[in-house]
């Protein structure tokens, strides 16, 4: 087992034997429902990573790292509510299971039990790191909100589209790399490169979700090809195109977009076609290539004995190039 | 100025000139609005009286008593969603002036605020505080799970609606006791003391709220009297009807619960001297004089120079007189 699938059992065990509340159950069989279904636990293990970088005790960087995935969990029960989402990880989410009103409760409690697995940092550290939580996990909010926003607009520029991803996703990786460096006991200037590091890389793979709804290999995907396409759902590639079309092929994208009626096959394949002809599948992957590189150029960055960083990074690579 | 009158308008004022964020304001606004919504500060205020009996220094109480305020305010952003309740404070709830999501999201980041505000304590101890401010909020939540599990079920007993209010509404009263002494330096007997002083009390105005609700003055009480009986709301009066009625007015009783058609006067008229026969007054306000009295000895009990605990028991016996 290398280091990476052993830190990973790690965080699964304790995932399993880890009690959120007891009474009532109402309250609590969604939180161990949700926490069930087959995430895969990329955040906390970011975070295990990046301790084990700084310090051979990695196991004390375990609760936190658990409530970096509790709070990202918490984000799913709530955003699944806002989305009316009926599905998450191909099974009901919390809301059409239960109802509405459980999904909200039993978040703010799992929100709750996310700082309290956070109360297991040396007292040093503690204020700043829950400080830094604090900050991740408003920006957090802000990124959904702004999404919400965008659902009625038609003039999101590229640079709001990124502002509005770095929070509702990507902060949240650099939160987690960061947070292990912290109780790996690693200096400032490394704090920020991982930081750094989770937020770019995080931008990118956003970037490379929108991407693969269009091109990706449906057998591999998982979703429906151009799912994104059918419901007018404001991605990278959708804004570009409707930033850089004009004249006949601006009309054309906005008559896909308008229409109520149409063949889902046939309105993907158009849209698709237009994207082709304004080069926007090269421009994004472009553009998810230099998040990519700025991301991995964070962690060479960091001042420490190669063989140290060496799971990290073999990780990190390993999802960059996943489905491209 | 009393002691009193100045905490509260120190509070006031640090209210209306904090900041929760800025971006996006959809997001932002609804703190803004419930937040200046004319509550009592009643339960920062009694962190403030709390830390007073112990330091003169109050004023570094201040932040983690506008914590529980901000926290407070929360939980009621988030149970008018779930209750579907379309006023509070005589203003348009969140959810009503803008909508569920936002008053979901706008919730989920208060709660995130009011743990920044927590920050604003000694390093010494500031893991116990937020330990037992996790524990409080949690036990908040199961309050309201238990809330919502009563409506559909008529076997509730006495016990069980206890715990049920004790849990929602009375253990953030003790934490706000509590944390007061916590930050002005009490000992362990005292702040145990001071937090069954607020459990004990919180239990007493819920149940005083019960019975205000069919015995109170129209004139004073603001709502309209018999609310509760008009809407089958699970009192402790109504448990405790429908525990200790038998025969013909146990009938009589579910007979007026059952009826989807009636005249809301009539209903109150009857279902109030079925209260009357059972002696439900007099019994409810003994069990609340009972809590209150034993919150004051609570209170009697600590062991500090009697000028010191004055203001703050002062204000809790005119909270108690209050309506009566």
């Amino acid at each position: 087992m290398n280091t990476t699938e052993k830190l990973l059992k790690t965080l699964q065990t304790e995932f399993d034997q880890h009690s959120y509340g007891n009474f009532p159950d109402e309250l609590y069989d969604p939180i161990r429902y949700i926490m069930s279904l087959s995430g895969k636990r990329f955040r906390p293990l970011l975070t295990l990573l990046s301790a084990s970088i700084y310090s051979d005790d990695w196991q004390k960087a375990i609760k936190p790292a658990m409530a970096v995935e509790v709070f990202h969990n918490f984000t799913l029960m709530h955003d699944d509510i806002m989305d009316k989402a009926p599905l998450r990880r191909g099974k009901a989410t919390v809301h059409e299971k239960w109802n509405a009103n459980t999904a909200i409760l039993s978040g703010d409690v799992m929100l709750i039990k996310a700082y309290d697995l956070l109360l297991d940092i040396p007292k040093d550290s503690l204020r700043a790191v829950i400080a830094r939580f604090n900050q991740t996990a408003a920006e957090v909010c802000e990124g959904q909100q702004l999404d919400m926003n965008f659902e009625t607009r038609w003039d999101v520029t590229e640079e709001e589209y990124l502002q509005m991803i770095r929070l509702k996703t990507s902060v949240l990786l650099g939160f987690a790399l960061e947070l292990g460096g912290l109780i790996g006991g690693a200096d400032q200037e490394s704090t920020q490169l991982l930081y750094a590091a989770g937020e770019n890389m995080g931008i990118g793979f956003q970037l490379k979700d929108d991407l693969l709804d269009v091109y990706g290999d449906p057998e591999k995907f998982g979703k429906q090809v151009g799912g994104d396409i059918i419901s007018n759902k404001k991605t990278f590639l959708l804004i570009e195109a409707l930033t850089q079309a004009s004249g006949e092929l601006k009309s054309e994208l906005e008559k896909w977009i308008s229409r109520k009626d149409f063949d889902s096959e046939e309105k993907v394949k158009a849209v698709t076609e237009i994207y082709e002809k304004l080069h926007i599948r090269t421009f994004t992957q472009e553009k998810i290539d230099d998040y990519f590189a700025r991301g991995i150029n964070s962690l060479e960055q960091l001042k420490i004995n190669e063989e140290r960083k060496k799971p990290l990074l073999q990780f990190v690579r390993q999802l960059v190039e996943r489905e491209k």
